[in-house]
């Protein structure tokens, strides 16, 4: 095995997917066992002007969607912010992976230099390839990760550690 | 560039080291306007059974510092925990920062398929090097600095998603 930029992008973005829809999963439960309304753990944030739950799911899902297929030069598939509940979140999650899953290794292997430029917001963002995967879409995958995982902890949801690392 | 082992541990390792001590500066400067005693925001959790702020400090610390002797096959540095103020968690960032700029890129890189054996707290760990980098040790340093930042946001201190990405 040797690493390289599909290495560190695809397989990890799909793992780390499937390690947010478990942790999903267990918040549902958890809202139907102690009668929670779902929307209750679905709009709570750590502060006010933070993202709510439902935001940070999204969010994540985009950033290893959009990271993917920047690194692999294909279009971005336009997934619209739309999910209400649970169940909806997870659908999100399986058209991600889906998506990632449809990236071949030789489709992003040897893009560290590749010139990435974009406009969002206004905004004209210029990355290279290999500090644009570990300084940037890496980090901000796991932010959204780990915030989904503060704020359910913080509302209560029986989570551990494990539940975040999943099996290695 | 060519991304490798070294590339995707070491220098992703002290960049973030250096952004969650930024983080913390702002949190010292918020807790002297303030008039916060620094224990208080120290001893801050999300929830009663997840480790305060100075915990989360020390193990991101730690897992990039173990990580990386892990992967270079050399002595674990010991830092003890007893850190009490912002200043020496600064400070235990800039021994383990230190530690990790003493590791050359020949020590890491090629370490893919390493074996990786410990027992810690009487349980047997076995990892593969790329493996370990990717899934645990990564996943786990960005999980400790983003629940840093959010404790502090969670405490309402001024902080915002581009003091956790830092410049890129």
């Amino acid at each position: 095995m040797t690493i390289s930029m599909y290495q560190s992008s695809v397989p990890v973005f799909i793992r780390e997917l499937e390690i947010l829809s478990n942790i999903l999963a267990k918040a549902a439960s958890h809202a139907t066992e102690k009668k929670i309304e779902e929307t209750v753990l679905l709009n709570s944030r750590l502060f006010p002007d933070m993202f709510p739950l439902v935001r940070q799911v999204q969010i994540a899902c985009d950033a290893a969607k959009t990271g993917a297929a920047r690194l692999a030069e294909v279009e971005l598939p336009s997934f619209p912010d739309v999910e209400v509940t649970f169940a909806e979140l997870q659908e999100r999650i399986v058209k991600t992976v889906k998506f990632l899953e449809s990236l071949k290794a030789e489709q992003i292997d040897g893009k560290e230099d590749l010139k990435i430029s974009y406009t969002q917001r206004n905004k004209e963002s210029n990355f290279i390839g290999q500090p644009y995967l570990l300084n940037y879409v890496l980090p901000n995958l796991y932010f959204h990760i780990t915030t989904t995982y503060g704020i359910l902890r913080h509302n209560g949801v029986d989570l551990g550690k494990k539940d975040y690392l999943g099996s290695y």
